[in-house]
């Protein structure tokens, strides 16, 4: 008789087009505010107050925890993210669904493992679509045994960035200086800026698995201590929340991330590292709602080194440095776990003095 | 003066028939459904979504936990439970309340501790009863004096299992097989299968304590490392917990468990063990309601050992081994640290189809 | 240009009568009282019932984490706490935000750091004051160069009590003696008694930063363990929860501290560091409304020494000692962390039988 408990699908079980649904829909109510407010310490008073409006990562965690059993239970590593967009508005009361399709497949030269693709598209309960993000994630093979992707991998066409144009506006509420606690608008912010938000983050085990749980994200290698060799990875996931809690100090009129370009888990940490983020303004744009702006951001997570204090000798810190082993070429630091690339909303000053 | 703060009662201080009500009357809300999920990852759809009931192990922790005050403060160990039975729906906004009466007493040979027996009833605001079940709990004595019940112990007389046609029925909103991710409806189960239900947990101290204290378990042994020489033994609810979270991972169509035919905690698990489960199929029964049907199953939790990895080996792994020091009768191998036997509910074939 | 990102106020920067308001108005949520269950275990029947009545420690806890930003990111040691009121009941669906004044200034003869006096005044959305109270902090200053106020400091006048006479009376629903699994009503408490709590609990980082994050204080020393070599001090407040919550067992018919005559962090507490507290009755008050009274308590919280044990020797566990470096003075025996002085609201006899 067939096991009946799933171990995951490897590399070849997946074909090109497939359509995939994973458990659980989810309803989101006070309960997830309260306690992604205690496990990242996210201050943004947009997510906070009577609107009850749910954190856009809430949604992504959400909604990636549901992704996990069909696509990543025997994932080597989670490669990156694209063409991330927040579409709607989400409320305490939604409930939240995924539906997944491979786009993308690429046998590794080692034949042990490859890529899948997976384009990622959350709906709640009317239809409405919320979410839509791709994400990349190497799969482990169940044998030696080539196939086609080994020698012609489908790669699909993927944007660098999501075009401003292309961001949706939501009906806002914007906050106040006061409510805040900051002084600064779009205009305050220039291109080329570096923002160090100064606050540091220890990771623990038992903060990361409640994160994890949280959003229902069965992967093992999160919780498993005993075949983890005593060190459990941290959730990817974790680094994103904690950076973009931390980056409240210096963003505070922040109305939510409402792309995300590309991003990367370059390094893993685990229980004990500490988490500091800083963040460069890459680019501003303007968008048809008069009352925001939309600034792309290069949010940076470090561990175990304060990069306000590395730069306060003068010294700029480094995001990429040469690979020694790769003449030519450029590689993360030990030391710098994500890099996230987004766009953000803020208010503009004359909306916030009418 | 009278010391105000409460020690607790000791066996000699239990009657015959007694009637006791333990704090606190419990309001139950969206903020006890999202931390059973992170402080578990239980990911049965039932409970997540919109209807908002309350999961059956939520009621049950929170009863328990209105019954330690009064019962078992001085607590050796918690022996057993047996006819533990949902019998009404609970959502958010309802607030439990329980009452326990006295059932049974035995005094151990020892002279310093006894056995007592509790039948508690849980009734929702309404007066509606949601849950009974009885416990039996071994206590310390005050003294060495011996008590009636030394002689002629009192033994209630309990069912082995709760008969199948007495489960109660609810009105059910079965769930799809996408949105479990599952793909076995009741007819697929067969008597004798055992199911593997693969992922690990590692317990620690802050999760525990944070699982605990939500009930409103006020035992001092799960909280107090000092006194505990710093392993306080872990609530024994969060092994229940923790491997029905698991047992998802093969059921993942069930509404949920409608009776507890037995259940033991046969050892101690602690801050540092990694929690595996497998479930065996008993029985199968019809029941009244033709979109339904009743699995017996028995989950046996296990620390620090995969089941499955043992059996890959294609031994099957041994619940239970001949007890070295009393040639003759059994024992529990030291690793497994629950048994409980109890009744689910699994929509049919034709349900779903239809 | 300006770095965007807040490195908090020093001793030099404030002035007296100058106005502030920290991030972030808060709504209050069945999420926060869950949480603040199971962070603590408090089991007090008026907060946990179908009223959703939020706890006046959540209360406080909420708009104290809204004054650190703008007041103690740069804090020595936050020193005391008086005239603490509670003036208004919230409840669920409330939002809080707070007002800062500073009232007091007093440079230290080190030079190094200073004495801010600020009061405090919360509200919620209808601008409703729900809570009002004055905290001096001890605060780093920018350089070694001189204020006024070394010379002529500035210290508010404060009242060592509140008087009974101005405690706010709610409209109150009073709870059963079964409810509570309590005996003693307001009557049955004698000024000079000692009520022992037994409970011990254990800190932790995970559930200190959860706490802390919770009520979204972003003091760096409680979360940073890389620079904190190791030992992120402990938030203050994680004591006076913990202590209430203990105080439970023997109060357990309390309607909530209604105010804080003072309150001392004597020492400071890390993970490990398990907790016990006594209480002492230092005063009763009539009030008003015949159905209660008023219990002014002292409640001291102890680390690694459980003051009930200590007791049964027959000796009585000093608050204060000798100080053996300053004759004549006394000062605080090292294992005590919290002194706190606070009216509680208890039932009377007649209520409870009408």
């Amino acid at each position: 008789m067939q096991q009946k408990g799933w171990t995951g699908y490897f590399f070849e079980d997946f074909t090109l087009g497939m359509k995939l649904k994973g458990p659980t829909p989810r309803t989101m109510t006070d309960g997830e505010i309260a306690l992604y407010i205690a496990l990242t310490g996210d201050r943004t008073p947009h997510f906070c107050g009577p609107r009850r409006l749910i954190h856009p990562l809430i949604i992504f965690h959400t909604v990636f925890g549901q992704t996990v059993r069909q696509i990543s239970l025997n994932a080597r590593a989670n490669l990156g993210y694209a063409d991330m967009r927040w579409i709607a508005p989400v409320f305490v009361g939604d409930t939240l669904s995924i539906y997944m399709e491979i786009i993308g497949l690429k046998e590794n030269s080692s034949r042990d493992s490859g890529v899948v693709y997976v384009k990622n598209t959350a709906y709640k309960q009317d239809g409405t679509e919320v979410m839509r993000f791709t994400r990349w994630v190497m799969l482990r093979k169940r044998t030696s045994h080539p196939t086609p992707f080994l020698d012609q991998p489908h790669l699909p066409s993927l944007p660098k960035i999501v075009p401003p144009e292309e961001l949706a506006l939501f009906e806002e509420t914007l906050p106040t200086f006061e409510q805040c606690g900051g002084r600064w608008a779009f205009e305050d912010y220039q291109i080329g800026e570096r923002i160090f938000h100064y606050d540091g983050m220890t990771m623990n085990d038992s903060d990361q698995m409640t994160f994890t749980r949280l959003f229902q994200n069965s992967a093992k290698v999160h919780f498993d201590r005993h075949k983890m060799n005593g060190t459990p990875l941290l959730y990817g996931g974790l680094a994103i929340s904690h950076g973009y809690a931390q980056a409240f100090n210096g963003l505070e009129m922040r109305l939510g991330l409402r792309a995300l370009n590309s991003g990367h888990h370059t390094h893993p940490t685990h229980s004990g590292d500490t988490l500091y983020t800083f963040t460069d303004v890459l680019d501003k744009a303007s968008l048809p709602d008069p009352s925001v702006g939309a600034l792309r951001l290069r949010m940076i997570v470090v561990k175990n080194l304060d990069p306000s204090e590395f730069s306060e000798s003068g010294q700029t810190f480094p995001i990429t440095q040469e690979d020694p082993h790769k003449p030519g070429k450029t590689q993360y630091p030990s030391h710098i776990v994500l890099d996230l690339d987004y766009w953000e909303i803020l208010p503009r000053q004359a909306a916030l003095i009418a």
